[in-house]
């Protein structure tokens, strides 16, 4: 009987071990050109303030900085890939959102293959952008943007990003994951790694940076989350002609309802994961852009809104480009794309 | 008469077009995987600060931010590329200066290829990182960090960075670049595009991470850049058995004097670029480095010095990873290691 068990236990070892090997295969991506810009920005002049000298490296010689003169803020940084075999005519542009980098759909946060190697090697040219502030964008001065940027916590997005019913907490116990949640908890602090600070200030600048990439490499279809649910439906209703199809991944930034009518021959995809209703601010948040989506269906656009638990598909947190079925829901965005014409 | 010269334009004009599309020609990558990963940090705990109700995107649900509790802070961004026939054992890690990120080695600020893609074409396994406190790595509030971040004017490194004798100015004449130089002036904002704030309080952190990255993906080679002079040498210094070659490009930041003896095993190559005679500062910090290099060789170390104009190069920048002739410089480095051992 023990014998049996201690087989039963080396069985069920290797059929997880077996799972996780599976899971972070990486994919072949077969690219040919890995490139990177930055893009927009605008000048500024700062005055009257005191010269300082800084050493830059310990042992080397002091350089002296004079705060004051003409400053190139508000630029984005983009990476791009093309695939060597590429399938599909236009690019697809992945916007992260709020308090995050374009590294949101690079490997997730516990080494899987994210979204931007899903699309790759689906023969996608892919276009992976850092917001204004955000990454390898680049941030202002405090003389330049005087508001605070804000700083999360690591208990802070668990919940918030509907994980678990309570905060972070090393105890598995106490932070208490959503049942079925498909949120990786072993990735949960690299995540937190990937965090950095945001500003709530700065979406006129992003809005300008967003719509100068869009004049530089469309027509394309743009794919956004979360804050980038505002950039990607403001920057298509000012680029109806450039953004041929917008998918908005749980937006919790909106369009303006004044230009519904911008996006009457944009195909709209609208995607949200679980534990909506149970969460105290997700119902309002996704209230909100089915309103607007109303607005659009009126002005002729074609909408379309997945729940994912509806249609059999429970589990997902907000970060569902990071959940364990991430490549389940791309390949559902895919055929949402197919049915639009976008993908053979 | 009039008409020779008129052909003789075109005829010029044709050559200066059939250079600059030479230059801008995309490598032919062939990569088989790209992913990305953060590494390192600590944890620090914040206490007895007031709670904050922040509206992330308008229109949103407004959200309690508690800026009390546990951050998880300095760690480091990290992206590979693994090329479809890898062609080298070890993999190359690149490290960017101050105030910069990994984009320093990405497309050149006019749009040719850097050195990430020229490594990855030459069948290296290739790593770029953006160091603690920049670019994708995120950075810490005012309450962990307390000192200032330093940012820089548009005109500040073209004098410093030895592209002219004055600072940066639209106006040609007024910048004064050097006769010569091989900086592309075209490029120059978009080179400060890629510029991001930096602090002069993290080496600490920096090493650490650093540290942690060569733990995890060496035995490899390290090419670093001006401030990444003292992480490169002082990583090390402190992994002797993982750093099996060390590339120092115009380093700015230096090793530990005392431990030089820890690098007698590794073979460094320290480069330097045009102008420095004419420069104020950049004797001295040569100098420093020429210094610690003779504890190198004392100590039984394999220590080469390549000063480009000595060996025919001229008219090459701080930035010579984005002057003209960055690929010839890349090839020097190449046959540095090919004579090394390290490259076929």
């Amino acid at each position: 009987m023990k014998q049996i068990m201690k087989s039963l236990i080396l069985l069920f070892g290797f059929f997880i071990l077996g799972t996780a090997t599976a899971q972070t295969k990486p994919l072949d991506l077969n690219i040919s050109q890995v490139g990177s810009f930055h893009i927009g920005g605008r000048f500024v002049e700062v005055s009257g303030k005191p010269t300082k000298e800084v050493v830059f490296s310990p042992g080397s010689a002091p350089a002296k900085i004079d705060p004051n003169g003409k400053y190139l803020v508000e630029q984005m940084y983009v990476q791009y890939f093309i695939p060597k075999d590429v399938k599909h005519q236009l690019p697809i542009l992945l916007w992260h959102g709020g308090g995050l980098s374009g590294v949101t759909y690079e490997t997730t946060p516990d080494g899987r293959p994210g979204w931007q190697q899903y699309f790759i090697s689906q023969g996608w040219k892919t276009y992976v952008s850092d917001a204004v502030e955000r990454g390898r964008s680049g941030w202002a001065s405090p003389d330049i943007w005087p508001s605070d940027p804000q700083f999360l916590t690591i208990d802070n997005p668990w919940h918030r990003f509907r994980i678990g019913a309570n905060a972070w907490n090393d105890d598995p116990v106490k932070r208490a994951q959503y049942p079925g949640s498909q949120f990786p908890p072993e990735g949960y602090l690299n995540f937190m790694r990937q965090v950095v600070p945001r500003w709530t200030t700065t979406d006129e600048a992003t809005i300008a940076a967003y719509t100068e990439l869009v004049d530089k490499v469309c027509p394309c279809i743009v794919l956004v989350h979360s804050q980038g649910g505002q950039f990607g439906q403001k920057v298509a209703q000012a680029r109806p002609d450039k953004v041929k199809a917008l998918i908005l991944v749980e937006p919790a930034g909106f369009g303006d309802p004044n230009k519904a009518s911008a996006l009457k021959n944009i195909p709209i995809l609208t995607i949200y994961g679980d534990y909506i209703d149970i969460d105290s601010r997700w119902p309002k948040i996704r209230q909100t852009q089915m309103e607007l989506n109303q607005k659009y269906i009126a002005a002729g656009a074609s909408v379309e809104v997945i729940n994912l638990p509806e249609i059999g598909i429970k589990g997902n947190s907000h970060m569902m480009m990071m959940d364990r079925n991430n490549l389940q829901i791309a390949g559902i965005i895919e055929d949402w794309l197919k049915k639009k014409g976008f993908r053979d």
